[in-house]
């Protein structure tokens, strides 16, 4: 069973964190090839990202494909995500994670952006 | 004149803040509605948004479309780019500013983050 998770920085202002749980929630509504669909936090904020993980493989999770929901890969991107990966796949051997590169890295940021700023 | 103005927040990291002038360079070369495209930050780096407005009404923008590149509205985009965009309508009467929503707030985003997760 295929599983998604959003990895967000996580805000101290409640509403922004809200945002990121709305969008996981509406990603799980979506006709997908994710059965599973979770988020989680780095900083300032719960679930952190070993506890999504973990919520993930108890659900039955076989593969979890890891969406960093970053612009800019500062060191957050860069040194954090590959740790908590590691961590992630000693604790579930069993399991198979993908790290993506960051939402922003995407080729099609550009023509999104347009889309966003021509609406 | 149509300018695009991206907004991002700045990181310590050289390389994170030139993915963002990477990614202003690629808007300027798409063909657009928008003649000019620059890029600025909040916080930690140069150019600051002052500095790339005034580049902006220097080089004969007419209308400025401001486009925060957050993904999450914090403090940030809910406080301080509203101030910055009453400070530009001041010093430039001339220029016509629109600041739109972050760009996590794009209705999209669920369909462009499974564009990415399912590549």
């Amino acid at each position: 069973m295929k599983a998604l998770l959003l990895i967000a920085h996580g805000s101290r202002k409640a509403s922004s964190n809200q945002e990121v749980a709305e969008l996981a929630n509406k990603l799980s509504q979506q006709d997908s090839e994710f059965a599973l669909v979770a988020h989680c936090f780095l900083e300032l904020t719960t679930p952190k990202v070993p506890d999504s993980v973990a919520q993930l493989a108890a659900q039955g999770a076989t593969e979890v494909v890891i969406l960093p929901y970053f612009l800019a890969a500062g060191m957050h991107v860069s040194e954090d995500l590959p740790e908590l990966l590691s961590q992630a796949q000693q604790n579930f051997p069993k399991v198979s994670f993908t790290l993506l590169e960051h939402l922003g890295a995407a080729e099609q940021m550009p023509s999104w952006i347009l889309q966003q700023a021509s609406r």
